[in-house]
């Protein structure tokens, strides 16, 4: 039940209305480990840090079985960096800084030992790269996962479309569906997303929650209404984690069982915003998730029976 | 289990991406009628209309059970009328025309025959009104529901926290929730609205569902995805008729029963997006909704035996 997660390892400056942090560990990659550990391991890690990525961050991923054998260390430069500031209503922010640092020359190399890992989590990164990583795989995996955003489709559509036909599920938030799709309707926008090559659609919405598309299945999962999101940054790194954690962690990747995975990601993701970065994360128990998954229950269940 | 439902009955002229109605029977309180009077029946129907409101639309209703008798005809004036067109996205519209006609003199006189009305619901309108109809019942509804808008909250706040301390459940939708508490996050100001009076309240999100809040619970409610929204005029009216409509059938007024309710007005607002006006449901029978409310029950249910 092996998972391999591609993406940045990065370091973040976040300003909330909550707070400000200089300099916190971050990257899509980061996020999702954190979250998917809780589920399975070893997590075959690919990513690329700077000198400045600390020994004590790594080993705190280590211990939480994250193989760092396809981290590439470089000695003579920063990691990728971001800096970002929300507004109050934490759904829009400002980018202020990005500084690619070691990013700029990420060439994904696959080790040896990755080969037959049997789940793929290409976390939101350079859609040529994300294709490299497939290309390089032996046999393909029994369920792949790609996360993108708007800046590809207006960068590296090309690649994006070439990328699409090598997946099984495609997450995107909801006017990242639109855009790709040219359709409004998020029910249409999953179906013409289908015919482009993912059979299975997530639609990230926030705060809203998420949907899951498959043919002419549809899911709903709801967000936990939080009194007070206080740093939203990789919640949908966090999602993904959560999402494929499970997903390799039962082996079962069936419509019915990525409904489950999806609210424990939405579970993972409710922790997430809780703190700064992945601060959070580090801290939950296995109690503390399924307390949480427990109450997602509760927020949905209704009684069917109709008087 | 006798139902009475206050607010306007009125002529619409509704422009969508879709298509253009230049005169279609609406309003709060025939939305309402509709959808609650497939649970419940009789209605008692407050409101007043014009000369040019049809014998026929009046026989459609009487056909369903809305008794008539609090219902001012007044015989030289038209109807509300209100005029609108909707963007792209179905979620912002612009107001075109907006005739008060006889709305202008309208002053509630509840007819004998009302009083002893187990449930009360309160469709949008002026909240001095909501109030007049409050105080003339000699007895407390089992259960008393309020809808109002932003538009009550800028010109009669007074008014609206007053009615706000005899109600049992407010619905407004979440800008509104947000204006009324001053609040960002919906949790507080769910929290703070219930301060004001009412022990529950439910925040509309339109394509995004319903959040249900009393106490320390909440509830999330789906919307149906769907893959055209043709007319969202009278979808809140809608939701909130089949909500109340429910609760008056089975006398059940528990937070697990109103969960329940909730979802019966969800099923109820996605059939009125499916055609101009309320023609939609006019047409559905027993089998539409007990099928559209199934189609709920997979929309968010997953399997919560974590493994």
């Amino acid at each position: 039940m092996s998972l391999i997660i591609v993406g940045s390892m990065a370091h973040d400056a976040i300003e909330t209305p909550f707070g400000k942090t200089d300099w916190i560990v971050g990257g899509a990659a980061v996020y999702a480990a954190y979250a998917a550990s809780n589920f399975v391991q070893p997590i075959n890690q690919v990513s690329i840090v700077g000198y400045d990525f600390t020994d004590e961050e790594l080993a705190d991923l280590e211990r939480r079985g994250v193989n760092m054998e396809g981290v590439k260390k470089v000695a003579d430069k920063k990691s990728f960096f971001w800096s970002g500031k929300y507004h109050m209503d934490m759904n829009s922010r400002d980018t202020l800084v990005t500084d690619l640092n070691v990013l700029a020359d990420f060439d994904p190399v696959l080790p040896d030992s990755y080969q037959g890992s049997e789940f793929l989590m290409l976390g939101n990164g350079v859609p040529a790269l994300q294709i490299s990583v497939m290309k390089q795989l032996k046999e393909r995996p029994k369920l792949s996962v790609l996360d993108t955003m708007n800046f590809w489709m207006d960068t590296a559509l090309d690649d994006l479309r070439h990328a699409l036909t090598m997946i099984d599920v495609l997450m995107v938030n909801d006017s990242e569906a639109r855009q790709l799709s040219g359709q409004y309707s998020l029910v249409k926008a999953a179906k013409d997303i289908q015919k482009m090559g993912p059979k299975y659609v997530i639609i990230k919405k926030g705060e809203h929650g998420a949907l899951l598309f498959h043919g002419d299945k549809v899911f709903v999962a709801p967000a936990l209404p939080l009194e007070d999101v206080f740093d939203p940054t990789g919640a949908g790194d966090t999602f993904a984690g959560g999402f494929i954690g499970y997903i390799a962690h039962t082996r079962d990747v069936s419509f019915e069982n990525m409904k489950t995975a999806i609210i424990v990601g939405s579970a993972m993701a409710s922790f997430c915003v809780e703190k700064f970065g992945p601060t959070r994360l580090k801290e939950i128990s296995k109690e503390d998730i399924d307390g949480r998954i427990r109450q997602f229950v509760d927020l949905v269940n209704f009684d069917i029976e109709l008087r």
